[in-house]
């Protein structure tokens, strides 16, 4: 009742095209660390959201946020010493190139500006992307998001290579050196040449195959050949997710030109940023200028550094890494036990496990994905699904995420798989 | 040195991309109310920061902003009972036919959408913009934004429109009706429809002339005729401003088809939207989908739904009325006294004051107006300049300014030109 009055006036209100979880959706009223409620009181291990990064209303970025709320929020155009000491914290997580900043309001707005300083400095136009990626819902952002676009509207300065998944692709290097090249040239010939390579850093969207280090590291050799910048989208994999290290793009031993941050870095605050080298963003600031309303304010900064700062002192990076390789191991038993099982992806607590029809063709199991993702939320915990046959189970849970919580979520599963 | 010191700090780590106010830079530490704070104590009249639009860090909105921070902030992914709350307090505020709702961070996100669902429900892709506006940073909206682009670079699916200053520009209906018609003749030549014709519906960039409310009317009946919609930009004006209405587009007694709202919205928290008619809203959803992670988060909600509350309670849109009426008689009185006044444009609390050199030729005087705007600041009044030939004082306080206030800047823009 509550639920058809709910959906009612969500439809009235916000229509379809505003997307909704599960096929029964999941009303909320309550977040707590890794747990979420709902308004029946029934609890919710959150192994999905990333955004709460360091928990659900983490009490000292509710007391960050309340005490800059209390004080002053305004912009960047006045002096403000929040936004300097989060920057320089901020900037020192990074290769010591990547030195300079800008803030902003979301992934897209981040992408939006990486793209522009990309395109400003180089004087090109072209920007290559991966075969089954999002980077955003802007105009000019959703036309480089390959996943959620029709391939034949792709305007002619874009061009896609694809990074192999080694569990269902042996592509050779010169192979795929030859793709990069041919994106490259397919480029050229349309008159454009590359301003940028953008990738996800976990290739998120794609599913998250493990790609090889050595690929990631010819495709950027090859772009900044022809003239291209390296810009690493690090907003789903940045601050720690993968365990090893802060950023995705290390994973290759990479230092990217340009790095866009989003999702986790306010814990929900909108708050999204783009790291660079300092001679580009100082030659974007001779020739143009970006004001943000919002980007950067007081409020922002305060709640950054707060969330730097439990990143640190809950050694999150470290559970990651412990906890990832933890449940990454048993999802590995558990492809011993469950044949649909094909395959455990990603780094740290970004994990994606492939669901197969068969061993033999590993062709992609989408449905059972499906419905494994609806009763694993009606036994209490909370996933989606991805990659480019939406059969890999998106397990990327706040970075708080315990041995217990990931007992919780192998052993729903298994009983999920048991009932298939 | 403090100042010199954040100076450095600030242009090693953003550069000079991110522009700063004033001749000599201020150093905010606090806000309350109308007023802000420097770093040695002295206080400042805000008369021009409209984000803080029911005052700097009122605390009803404090309180909201750490209540809801302290429960859940998660997304629109899931049901959550405050966004509908929020949502349906919004969209009645408006004309009956503009029902539904989107919700982003920024106003730039907010026009992208806008022109995105214009776009999609039109299928064209023309858009009719005014000679000197800003609708916002990302790449698409920078190309439509003719304040602060090489006009020479201009799409030719941007098409310009001038509405005249009544104060400089003695132009007829017909005439201003032929340009209009030019203007989608031009799209059309190079094979575009108009999807949509935009406007910020107080000129703000303009500097805020009183356009006449037939002239409003008869570009939008123009474009619509021709297959396009009417996109109203409230991310200035909006939220009672004007004084005598909630929303700008009510000066020109007209109604949108799509509307765009941010700056004043959340009082500093990233929230922006837009609202539209629901047959378009309905139509956009059928055809495409649209997340943003943190738009409409439940604190998002929650802020937005106390700002309402506060606007409501505490009479502020009478209060914008009153007192901008009140600061206007007495700029025109001013006029009076002082040459270099020329013109005092603007509705309730956004108001401009024209600089001319002389009153024949009415030559706008740029480099007098910067001068005043900073030493009204070293008297402790903040506001700003702009217009088309940056002569116009920009005077948009938060709405809680009172008489008194209005008095304190009187006197000290008086002081000001007695020392010019």
């Amino acid at each position: 009742m509550d639920m058809k009055n709910l959906l009612d006036r969500r439809f009235r209100l916000l229509g379809t095209a505003s997307p909704l979880f599960y096929e029964k959706p999941l009303h909320l009223v309550k977040g707590d660390g890794v747990w979420l409620f709902d308004n029946e009181g029934k609890r919710y291990l959150d192994a999905y959201n990333n955004v709460a990064h360091v928990g659900h209303c983490h009490p000292q970025v509710v007391d960050a946020l309340t005490k800059q709320a209390k004080s002053l929020n305004t912009h960047t155009r006045y002096l403000h010493e929040e936004i300097l000491n989060y920057g320089e914290q901020l900037t020192e997580c990074f290769d010591q190139s990547l030195s300079m900043l800008n803030l902003c309001c979301s992934g897209t707005e981040a992408n939006e500006l990486a793209l522009r300083i990309a395109k400003t400095c180089t004087g090109a136009d072209g920007v290559i992307v991966t075969d089954f990626c999002y980077h955003g819902n802007s105009e000019s952002i959703s036309r480089i998001s390959t996943a959620f676009m029709d391939l034949k509207s792709l305007s002619n300065n874009v061009a896609i290579i694809r990074f192999p998944d080694p569990y269902r692709e042996k592509l050779q290097l010169h192979e795929f050196s030859n793709q990069v090249s041919n994106a490259i040239n397919s480029l050229s010939k349309n008159g454009h040449k590359p301003a940028a390579l953008i990738i996800d850093t976990i290739f998120a969207t794609e599913g998250m195959p493990r790609v090889r280090k050595d690929f990631v590291q010819k495709a950027i050799e090859l772009v900044r050949k022809a003239g291209g910048l390296y810009i690493a989208d690090e907003v789903q994999p940045g601050f720690g997710r993968t365990g090893t290290n802060m950023w995705g793009y290390e994973l290759y031993e990479t230092v990217p030109d340009l790095v866009t941050l989003g999702k986790p870095m306010g814990n929900g605050f909108p708050l999204a940023g783009v790291v660079g080298k300092s001679d580009l963003m100082k030659e974007f600031g001779k020739l143009t200028s970006y004001f943000n309303t919002f980007g950067g304010n007081p409020v922002a900064a305060a709640v950054g550094l707060t969330v730097l700062k439990i990143i640190r002192e809950e050694h999150l990076m470290e559970n990651a890494l412990e906890v990832g390789n933890y449940m990454q191991a048993n999802l590995q038993t558990l492809t011993k036990k469950y044949d649909i099982l094909g395959d455990v992806k990603g780094h740290g607590l970004f994990i994606g496990a492939d669901f197969v029809k068969d061993r033999a063709s590993k062709a992609p199991a989408a449905s059972a994905t499906h419905q494994v993702v609806n009763s694993m939320k009606e036994r209490g915990v909370l996933i989606s699904q991805t990659g480019r046959d939406d059969n890999i189970l998106k397990i990327r849970p706040p970075m708080t995420f315990s041995r217990n919580n990931a007992d919780f979520l192998l052993q729903t599963l298994g009983d999920c798989l048991d009932k298939l």
